[in-house]
C-alpha cells in the first residue's frame, strides 16, 4: 500500500492512504490519525490500512479525493532518528578522485536531525548562496521495531517503509566532522522525502535483495542531473545499514535510515570512465568534471533553482511521486553575504 | 516548575507534575497527556502545568500520590533530535594531552540518536564488556521552537527545560567518525536522563549566564568519580549551543542539546595539574592517570558496575533526582567475546 501525510497546520498532520496509480486518496480517520501512530502499532493498524488501500485501489472508497502531491507533508514530518548511509561507494570514490588522495573515507553511517522534515514541494530555505548547496536524491527506510545486534535479514523484515529522499547539504560548512568544528550537524540542514511511503510488497519486482530497482530521475532548472538505477550500484542493502544501526543498541519504530546519494559506477569506454547516466546531486556532477578537466563547470544550487527528483518503476509508472521544490532565501530575514 | 513522565507501557508515557522537593507527584492528565505535546503548544499548555505545580508545591493537590524516580522513563521518552557538544572544553584538552597532539578537537556538536532515551534507573543493556563502556555526564537542554539563524540570545530565551544526562559511550568502537566506518553512531548507543525536568526558572541562582549552576556527583560503585561544578567549567552557554544548532535551519519544539562531559579545569599545585574534583566520566580519569603516570589505571565499565549521577543546588538538594543505573548483558543474548 501506498501512504502520505497531509497538511492540517498541525505538526503531524494527517496520515492518507494513497491509491497505487497516485490518483485518489483517502484519509485514514478512524484507523490512525498520524504516520506515527501507524508505525507504533503497526500489527494491529496495518491491515486495516490494508484493506482501505484495497477498496481505493477498486475505485469503491466513498469519500476518496483527488491526490495532490503539493498538499502533502514528509510521510513521516518527523521521526526519533535519521541516520543516512553512503550506501552507493562509486559515489564517494568518485569525489576522492576529484579531491586527491588525502581524502577520508565516509563514514557508512551518519545521523541527522528528524525534528522538521521537508514535504516533497516545500521550499528549500538557505540564508546564503554561498553555502554551496546541494541536494543528494536518494532513497530511505522507515524501520519497526529492531533489537539491538538484529542481523541485516531480521532487520530487512523490520522494514515497513520506502521513501524517495532529497538530502540537502551546504557543502562549504564542511563535509565531513573532521574538517570543521560544526560539520556536518550544521552542513545537513533538512531532508525533503517524496510524498507517498511504500509497503515493499506494493513495490512486486521493484524490491528485489533490500533494494529499490527502478530508475531515480534528477533534474536541476528542468535539464537532466541523472537518471540513475537505483539498486544496481547499492552496495549494502536497507537490512545491511539496519542491522549497522541495530548494532549496539535497539531501533525503534519510525526510525529512517537513507542510502546516501544513488551513483552510477560509470561505463569504461576507450580506457576512460564516461558516466552517461549522470549523477544523484551536483557534487558527484562536478567531481566528474574535475577529474575529466582539472575543475569543476557545474555550479552549486542558487536561490530560484528548481530540483525535481522521481523514481520510475519498470512500468514507467511513478512510484513515490515527485520531489518537486526550489530554492529559496529566508522571507524577511537579511540573507549572509557569500563568503 | 519541575516534570517528569511515568511509565505506563506506552512509548511515551504519562506526563506528571513533581513538587520541588521531589517528594509528591500529580497526573498532569486533562492538561496534557503526553510531554512532547506540552513542548508543541507550550504557550498554552504551560501555564496550566505552573499552576498545577504551585497547587502541589503547596500540598494542596487533590490526588498527589509519592514521587518515585524508578516508575519513571526519561522527562522526554524520545524526541526529533539530540546533539551533543562539547561544552567543557578542559575534557578534550586532557583527553589529547593523554592521547597525544595529534588527536583532534572533537566538533562542538554531534547528532545522537533521538528514538527511545533510557528512564534514569533503566539498565544500561551491552552485548560486550570489550568495548570499553563509559557513561558521560552532563546537563542538557530541551527547546522550544527556534528559527534558523536564530541569535545566542534568542536561542537562550527558546530553552524550556534543563535535564540531567548521562550518555553511554563505547570507546572501542571509534571516538571519532574519521577513525572508524561505523564511529560515532555505534559508539553512542543510549542516553538516559535524569527523572526530573526543570523548567530555568525554578532553579532561581542556580541558573546564571545560560549555565546550570551546582554541584555534579558522579558515583562509580557507590565511590566518587566526580564532584565537579556544572557552570564554571562550561565554556559556551546552552543559548551558544542551541545558536550552532539552528545556524542552517530551524529547530523544533522538543529538539535537545547536551553539552557533553562535565569536567573541571584541575588545579596547579608546584607546577602539576591535579583534579581533586575528579571527572564526569571515566574517559576523563583514565586521561589524568596516562598523563601522570604514563598509563591508566581505572577500568571501562563492566556488567553489574553502578552509576550514579546527581546534581546538587546550593542548598544541598538534589535538583533533577538522580540517575541511577546499572551496566548489564543482553537477557537471553549471547555476550559478542571481548576484542
Amino acid at each position: 500500500m501506498k501512504l502520505a501525510t497531509y497538511k492540517d497546520g498541525s505538526r503531524d498532520g494527517q496520515l492518507v492512504v494513497v491509491s497505487r496509480d497516485l490518483a485518489t486518496a483517502h484519509f485514514a480517520t478512524g484507523i490512525a490519525a498520524r504516520m506515527q501512530q501507524a508505525l507504533d502499532d503497526w500489527g494491529f493498524i496495518a491491515p486495516q490500512l490494508q484493506d482501505l488501500s484495497e477498496t481505493l485501489n477498486h475505485g469503491k472508497a466513498r469519500h476518496a479525493f483527488p491526490f495532490d502531491a503539493r498538499r502533502c507533508m514528509a510521510p513521516l514530518p518527523r521521526a526519533g532518528q535519521w541516520a543516512v548511509g553512503a550506501a552507493y561507494p562509486s559515489h564517494g570514490e568518485l569525489l576522492r578522485q576529484a579531491q586527491g588522495a588525502a581524502a577520508a573515507a565516509d563514514p557508512l553511517l551518519v545521523q541527522g536531525a528528524s525534528d522538521g522534515f521537508l514535504g516533497p514541494c516545500d521550499p528549500i530555505v538557505v540564508a546564503s548562496e554561498g553555502w554551496a548547496v546541494d541536494v543528494e536524491a536518494g532513497l530511505a527506510a522507515v524501520a519497526g521495531d529492531l533489537p539491538a545486534g538484529a542481523t541485516p535479514e531480521e532487520a530487512l523484515d523490520g522494514v515497513r517503509l520506502l521513501l524517495l529522499a532529497g538530502d540537502v547539504r551546504l557543502h562549504a560548512l564542511g563535509d565531513d566532522g573532521a574538517a570543521s568544528a560544526y560539520g556536518l550537524v550544521q552542513a545537513r540542514p533538512a531532508t525533503a522525502f517524496g510524498p507517498v511511503a511504500v509497503t515493499p510488497d506494493e513495490l512486486g519486482e521493484g524490491w528485489q535483495g533490500g533494494r529499490v530497482h527502478g530508475v531515480l530521475q534528477v533534474a536541476c532548472n528542468g535539464r537532466k542531473l541523472g537518471l540513475c538505477d537505483a539498486g544496481a550500484g547499492m552496495a549494502v542493502h536497507f537490512g545491511q545499514l539496519l542491522a549497522q544501526l541495530a548494532r549496539t543498541r535497539p531501533v525503534r519504530a519510525g526510525a529512517l535510515v537513507g542510502t546516501g546519494p544513488v551513483a552510477d559506477r560509470g561505463d569504461e569506454r576507450n580506457g576512460r570512465t564516461e558516466w552517461p547516466r549522470g549523477f544523484g546531486c551536483i557534487a558527484g556532477k562536478r567531481a566528474m568534471e574535475t577529474v575529466q578537466d582539472g575543475q569543476p563547470a557545474t555550479g552549486w544550487l542558487r536561490w530560484g533553482d528548481t530540483l525535481r527528483i522521481e523514481l520510475k518503476g519498470r512500468d514507467g509508472q511513478s512510484v513515490f511521486g515527485a520531489i518537486d521544490h526550489a530554492i529559496a532565501p529566508p522571507a524577511g530575514l537579511h540573507p549572509v553575504p557569500a563568503t
